[in-house]
């Protein structure tokens, strides 16, 4: 199984990014100029001391970008003692071969830098330099990441602005890029979006047939929710072995902020291990309840009140104003969301603080199922007051809410609308994304690029008087080198990037499949809408990652976390609502009984979770290849390994890979052969130009401290004088 | 962990059973004397070639018993070579220390058993002998057993009868004497028993506060239920890893009777797979939708015919004989049953062969689950109908029953006693535990003892007639030795013995779950009788299995079986049917709000889906000890292994075992030592009589010809005269 399809053979991508392997930003606007340097001084050292070379530069404003390059020997062990422990840990099953000097060659660039990562921010117990940006020693540190392999992210976005749909490869080299946590979103989104031509497909059918509120069209919408989710299960534990992933929860290191009991030796592996009670854990967990409750209400709270009031004007107020009045409700309420989910938000923080888990991932899958649940209930409560609480009972409830001495001739021309809940789907649903897509990818766009001009005319105005202020040897310091200054001006941008969030990407989906299965039936048409906009997502996505924001750390990960319990939950509620909208709304009936609607939410119930079960059971026969091929692999490799043992009394230590030359390879299409000839004559000037970079004049030191005098006083002045 | 605790040193019980490692109980009753000599040499033949060593003697009426001995060093490598396999298969992770000639010591006599069967009863092609009772080629052959280890159970019986709880070591005894698959019965009897103080002291309180139907009994049953079902989850998981059965399912041998549709080889580790298309599989297994309509159907209509006239006559009817009439439809219902549940049985049994499963587990499992709802349906319709149609409905539904001329009359005074329910279930539960308890152990004692009576009385009378007839070599084969006879009449016995089906003793304890699950709620006390019979229960269960039934072959499995999702149903209908128990009943109200039921139901489904939810993250989180351990082993041995290769440049092939004495070694109690002196005298007595055994005067062939001869004959002209 070749999981590194296509990758370049020459290493143009280190070449365009000077042999950097991680950068990191440090920040000294605020601080004294003797303690920044002291700081400064000190990660450089921390930074030598873990084996890492380091270059520099001043990057935007008063800050440094400090360069870092593991030697390509120190990296090739660090990637093959990172496998030992994979194989210690029982994420892989063959044993690395070789021994403690062993330099292994990296299989995708997501692995080397995954090592990379490692060096730079391990503890240095753990051989790293424990450079750990915005906490503790290092708080003035804004950000560290790898640089972007632009090449390979426009071969990607080119190619698939040409397909439908994601190949098995692209997904690979997503991985190979990125890291197995954002090939997971991407996994997901594809296998999602391919799902969803049946939802699309059998919505025109039904819409043409049967109209909205359709009992084929809800059928077959929880029956395919159903399906997919247990067949994202499966197919999720498929890519965690294809990607040999699997279980590899269990080796992440421990969190800076861990707080521990005691330190106990394992009896069985001999070594310290860090003991905090689950029991106290599991108590404080049990504060997520209270938490859930207290955001329920006051979003939903907050909801209700808005809802009310909008209701109120819209379909009984009758006075002046009323055109603009009508919007007043809702805007108060998008202004006031912010700061209450923000306060919500830092109670959540708080809590999973408390609650104190050993690694980041615990940390993070905890504090995003929090940011779930207030999530769901931002989008989706408004849709489920209209379907279950105005529209049916409206007609009731709306007369008591107007002005006692109006009520009596209002009552009379006084009708709810049943098409509000078809509207609000549609609006919610379908501009609902244009607009969050606009806001997420569109807008960040254009304000990247303003800021850019922003900081080009500044920095014209400013260069006048930089020369005089500072001496001859600084000005070579903050002036580019012309070979670079490309290369810088990149770097610079990326280092003000966001971070890309993989969760907030996968809740979205989420947040889309909670809509098509709880409100689907309303019209069917949506699906065909998700459909197309998930072709645009899915690129959009990609476009964010990748020049929009920071090339995120190669984090492993071996499932989408915890958003798989969102969509079980959202399956479930999805067959109760669809079963009661069809109940409420197929008939345009008047009068309800409520017996008959417990009776049919019963029934769907039980519909759901025999079908789940069913669907499961099968789903899980029919797909067995994939454990069943584990199976059989772990069988050969031991088989194999055995009869070595038997006939030579060794293990097979299999050969010695060659030692990888001084890059790591990165991702090309087979599409677009180089031109050997040029490509001979950029390769060797580039080459030169890296090693001018990271040879300097003077020494890594000498060039930060003077920066750090330049820009400390400089940028200062120059604030005042804008 | 020392997972075989206080095994006697000396091998008292190979010594008590003569060395005897298998019995094959061979029938020739219905057969040509020359056709039974010749399958018998066939037998010898295929014996001898699979390197296991035979002896024979006559059993009752015209059957041989032929002893099976499988050479120790044999048995020894065929150990080791299972403990290789498990390692191929990834059971075990620690590779068994010794090359292809390796003779391993069995860490239990179940370990050695199980080696000794596959021996038996494997195909030729993987090295055994073939021999499949009552199928195939071998269909005359009635039974093929090992013997018991009387002291070893008349040990445990003794010291459980002076103790309330099993411990751990008993389990672990039990796993030694019997296998993994029986040890899981005894350790779900056990676990279940301890659990069930709870709601036997919860009933106790709440019976005395509050009196049947309460609302406190009913959620604290209700999530009792929840919370054992979810423990034995994690308890059958640890005791799995415990005794390294984990994943066992995969390395079991394909069936006799699998039909698979083509052989392929498997890319991965170069052996030959046989395939059947699990697609078509599935298809099949849907085939048992529509049997469970039908079996429900079936016994549920004849349920209610029953019932109905039952209600009829007891309540309606008032002509003469209505004492006895009264009983005459659940009469002609047990008449009935056995017959229509064995035609359900017969096809359950069709069906499954029908879906064609490779291995023996897989058709067990599924043939089971059949069972499962056949018992099930039996076990609890009479009462559900009691519950949910009779006393609520009732008094609306028998007026209509009674003859039209009569209905005016009888309406008036008629009215339905809601205690009904609570004596149904009183009777039902602790009645049927009694009557149960009796028919399977007490009554098959009696009825053992008095086949045995019968039997001597025969063999009395036909001794003189056999003394003429046949020739003094003949005869000389048909008398017992006098060392041998108490041995093999001991042989005799267990070979007419029953086989143990520890599915049905698992089964029961299921159905009385569901009963406390289902119905406690009418009679809060219901969990101490449960209680006070489940003891008497697991000892009654280990009695018939030491000394009512064939020692079983000692087959692993890594859990109890598909009896786990009958408990989650059962813990799932539990919670509706409390709920709706306790809405109906408690305030022996008359009207009842459809659409209040409805709400109870679905609010209690959504509390138990919370709730289950909730306990298994908590105790998950709780118990993660086990799984963590295992992990921390595994990480160890492969650092030990790791260390060892790096600093040696080869495994750890870990120091050769002395090869083993001559016998396996077995159970005893620490509270009986041995006396030395009378102990090595007895033991070599019995060296001696099993020297002779073995070594008789003529051959194997010659004996068990001869006996055919003999008893081929005289007991045709015996069964004439009598």
């Amino acid at each position: 199984m070749n999981l590194s399809p296509n990758y370049r053979p020459a290493e143009q991508a280190q070449l365009e990014n000077f042999g950097v392997d991680w950068v990191v930003l440090y920040e000294f606007g605020d601080l004294d100029p003797s303690k920044a340097i002291e700081e400064f001084e000190s990660l450089v050292q921390d930074l030598q001391e873990a084996n890492l070379e380091a270059q520099v530069r001043h990057g935007h404003g008063a800050s440094l970008l400090v360069f870092i390059k593991v030697p390509r020997h120190h990296l090739g062990n660090l990637v093959h003692q990172s496998r030992i422990k994979d194989w210690l840990y029982g994420i892989i099953h063959e044993i690395p071969a070789g021994d403690e000097q062993t330099i292994a060659d990296a299989e995708t660039p997501a692995e080397a830098l995954r090592s990379v990562y490692h060096a730079v921010t391990w503890k240095k117990s753990l051989g790293g330099a424990h450079i750990t940006p915005k906490h503790g020693k290092w708080k003035n540190i804004a950000s560290a990441f790898p640089l972007h392999d632009q090449a390979a992210n426009a071969e990607l976005l080119r190619k698939w602005s040409r397909t439908i749909l994601l190949t098995a490869e692209d997904l690979d080299s997503i991985r190979a890029l990125f890291g197995e946590k954002v090939a997971f979103y991407f996994a997901f989104i594809q296998s999602y979006s391919s799902f969803l031509v049946f939802p699309a497909g059998w919505g025109m059918v039904s819409w043409w047939c049967w109209g909205s509120y359709s009992i084929p069209f809800a059928l077959g919408n929880c029956l395919w929710a159903i399906v997919f989710v247990e067949y994202w299960k499966i197919r999720e534990t498929d890519l965690a072995l294809r990607w040999q992933v699997k279980g590899v929860g269990a080796l992440k290191v421990t969190r800076a902020k861990y707080v521990w009991d005691k330190e106990i030796r394992d009896p069985n592996t001999g070594e310290m291990v860090q003991y905090f009670s689950p029991y106290r854990q599991f108590i404080r967990q049990l504060l997520l309840v209270p938490f859930a409750l207290v955001a329920s209400l006051a979003l939903g709270g907050l909801i209700v009140v808005t809802f009310a009031l909008e209701v109120f004007i819209s379909e009984v107020y009758t006075g002046s104003l009323k055109g603009y009045l009508e919007f007043l409700p809702t805007v108060i309420f998008s202004l006031c969301l912010p700061s209450i989910s923000g306060l919500l938000t830092s109670i959540a923080t708080r809590l999973t603080k408390y609650e104190n888990y050993r690694t980041q991932d615990q940390y993070d899958l905890a504090q995003t199922t929090k940011q779930f649940v207030m999530h769901f209930i931002t989008a989706f409560l408004p849709t489920l007051l209209t379907a279950y609480a105005y529209v049916p009972f409206g007609a009731k409830l709306i007369p008591h809410m107007s002005l006692r001495g109006e009520s009596a001739n209002l009552t009379r021309d006084f009708h709810i609308d049943p098409g509000r809940l078809k509207q609000e789907v549609i609006y919610l649903s379908l501009t609902g994304q244009v607009l969050s897509f606009g806001e997420e990818i569109v807008l960040p766009y254009f304000k990247r690029i303003a800021l850019q001009k922003w900081r080009e005319y500044r920095k014209q105005h400013a260069t006048a008087q930089h020369r005089r202020q500072v001496s001859q040897a600084t000005n070579q310091v903050l002036l580019d080198d012309p070979d670079e200054s490309a290369f810088l001006a990149r770097v610079r941008n990326e280092a003000e990037a966001d971070e890309y969030n993989v969760h907030e990407d996968t809740l979205e989906m989420c947040v889309q499949f909670g809509y098509l299965t709880l409100f689907g039936a309303s019209w069917p048409l949506v699906a065909l809408g998700f459909l197309i906009n998930n072709w645009l997502e899915l690129r959009g996505d990609f476009f964010k990652l990748s020049l929009e924001c920071q090339r995120p750390p190669p984090i492993r990960a071996d499932s989408i976390g915890p958003s798989l319990q969102g969509l079980e939950v959202l399956s479930w509620l999805g067959a109760l609502s669809t079963a009661a909208i069809v109940y409420l709304y197929r008939d345009g009936k008047v009068e309800i009984r409520v017996s008959s609607l417990l009776l049919t939410l019963l029934l769907a119930e039980w519909a759901y979770l025999a079908m789940r079960f069913a669907v499961s059971t099968g789903l899980r026969k029919i797909l067995s290849g994939t454990l069943q091929r584990e199976a059989a692999k772990r069988y050969a490799m031991r088989k194999k390994y055995f009869q070595a043992t038997a006939s030579e009394g060794s293990p097979p230590r299999g050969k010695l890979r060659v030692r990888f030359r001084d890059r790591v390879s990165v991702y090309t299409s087979a599409t677009d052969p180089p031109s050997p000839q040029s490509d001979e004559m950029l390769h060797e000037a580039t080459l030169d130009s890296e090693r001018r970079f990271w040879s300097g004049a003077s020494s890594v030191l000498d060039d930060g401290v003077r920066i750090i005098r330049a820009l400390g006083k400089t940028s200062q002045k120059a604030e005042k004088e804008l």
